[in-house]
């Protein structure tokens, strides 16, 4: 299959003449092997062979058959019926984990004792104590680990960062983020010992996108509504900045339009779809340092690709081959920010977890 | 000149088969006294003899020369150097108070004074408590007195209301509003004493919509930063109800997308431009009762209308003539709660105008 061709429009190249998406069909071959054979183990599955240099060469779930019935869907060799065997098979050399929220902290010890390098589905754990823990297990054994963002890695999103940090359209005053699924039906999201609620599952992406541009904010504001069960089924998380505040919305009560906009003093950026996957964005820009500008323009590219896992899949290829801990682009520092606004988010909404 | 056509789509008559809106061109006249010579005097000036069968016979404000301006520039028979010889003009029906915030209170009450029923600019008043006072005064002489929210009014908010009460779209589970406009370098809004800030000129857009929709609030909760001065430049006031949490946003520091969503438990409402003027609204509907439909269906409806203004003041038009004091798209009670939301906000940023 060919690999997406990602054209960059001439207007970011006048501001970044470098600027570039790294193709992940470049990137290094990676045998991976999966824990967890829900939906993101799935899209992993059937996107990263298609669309990037890395294989899937085994699978582990607590249930043989599980596993086994998702290695003959997805075409994978190996399927194991534990973790353990999965984290030990010499054939795996980076290890993804696709399973609920609560198992992330130990699976991940587990893959990084047996010596292999991980990528751990977001929200990368239950809380930032946890998150630590991990990256501390990474540190001591010097393996990579990474939280599997993937939309930060999506073309989209990385020529959005590069035109906020361009500083071309100014200083950034505000950002809206917002991400709601109808999934008050959803087994797993109405349980709190699973991670229920709609902060890990959905609000996670608004939340690291903010982060992602802002950085980490001076004070975090919370209004939500918590169920009977305590679980959190909406909030809205003010992230206050020095001269910015963001907001990122989540709820698991209704489809939203999930778009986001970065307003700033010259222009702004609005994701014209969901802002969490591959999609457009148009940039409206004004001439700097003009108070009512007489003239402004605005453009759109298209960053619709197909698949959108192969791009974090490819990163942890480069990094593991070249012999880094950490991604630049998702480092441990910033998924352990997004656990504490979550941490402060869910103090401030009374939400805890049984087992904290 | 022809009166816009509106042509109701399907999809809503099915809904409400008498679902109609209010032809400014079939309103009864009525004669027009502007008090203020700003951008929305001129505004008003031009639309409502254009679109509507209103007509403007006399200007007033603080210098007889401005008015006189203002009257030959807007084809306006009178001008007067005073508000109150406009007031006491037996020719004036009606008094359009298009000031500065602080001078809508007094103003209000030397029209209504003078027998004249009022349409005041919004904000209303400075606070609560100074809306309240002119709503007294107009309980007290059977006079009309109404909020201009101009939005309110246009076909596309009534079409969103009017689908949303009917319950087609299941439960609001979540309104986002935002208003940004780069207005930092305006004197009027960086002087408290003339009721600075983004609150009152561009945050009372957002808060209004949400109440139009939603009503009053369980909680108030604001985030804002307030410039060294006092004033807010930047606020997101997230408004608490049972199963629903809106955000209003606002800042004058940058232009933001200015756009809106109703997000409800089968289907939302996106206004696709400024939400506050006339546009477009998509509307995706979902089955009820199904947790992950198979069928959606969308459809956009272009409310763009020439002028805009014409469609509050045929509303005053059709009350006046009724012998009616206030508007049922407009009530008094509306516009005390959304004064009152906006009293809580600025007193949780400790915003104070120096009259209070």
């Amino acid at each position: 299959m060919e690999p997406p061709t990602i054209e960059i429009p001439e207007a970011i190249l006048e501001i970044s003449p470098n600027f570039t998406i790294p193709d992940p069909m470049s990137a290094p071959a990676l045998k991976w092997g999966i824990m967890g054979t829900g939906w993101a183990a799935s899209a992993f599955a059937d996107q990263v062979p298609k669309f990037s240099t890395g294989n899937i060469v085994a699978v582990g779930s607590r249930s043989l058959d599980r596993a086994q019935r998702f290695a003959k869907r997805n075409s994978v060799p190996q399927a194991y019926g534990s973790y353990a065997e999965l984290a030990a098979d010499p054939d795996v050399e980076a290890v993804y984990i696709a399973t609920p929220h609560p198992a992330h902290h130990d699976l991940a010890l587990l893959a990084l004792r047996a010596g292999k390098p991980v990528l751990v589905e977001k929200s990368f754990t239950l809380n930032a104590a946890e998150a630590e823990d991990v990256f501390m297990e990474a540190r001591v054994s010097g393996l990579f680990a990474m939280e599997a963002m993937w939309s930060r890695f999506l073309p989209h999103q990385l020529m959005a960062r590069e035109l906020l940090s361009s500083g071309a359209l100014g200083d950034i005053v505000s950002i809206s983020a917002e991400h709601g699924q109808k999934l008050d039906g959803v087994e797993r999201l109405e349980k709190l010992e699973l991670g229920g609620g709609a902060l890990l599952d959905l609000g996670v992406y608004p939340v690291s996108f903010i982060q992602s541009i802002l950085g980490n904010p001076e004070m975090v504001d919370t209004v939500g509504l918590v169920n009977p069960e305590g679980i959190d089924e909406h909030e809205t998380i003010a992230m206050t900045y020095v001269g910015a505040i963001a907001t990122a919305t989540s709820t698991m009560r209704a489809k939203t339009p999930t778009t986001a906009h970065v307003s700033c003093r010259n222009g702004r950026i609005e994701f014209r779809d969901a802002f969490y996957q591959p999609g457009r964005i148009t940039v409206f820009q004004e001439p700097l340092d003009d108070l009512m500008p007489a003239e402004a323009f605005s453009w759109t590219w298209d960053g619709h690709i197909q698949g959108g896992f192969q791009y974090q899949a490819a990163e942890v290829a480069r990094c593991v081959n070249a012999g880094l801990t950490q991604s630049e682009t998702m480092p441990w520092d910033d998924t352990i920010a997004v656990m504490e606004i979550m941490d402060k988010a869910r103090a401030q909404l009374g939400v805890r977890y049984p087992t904290e």
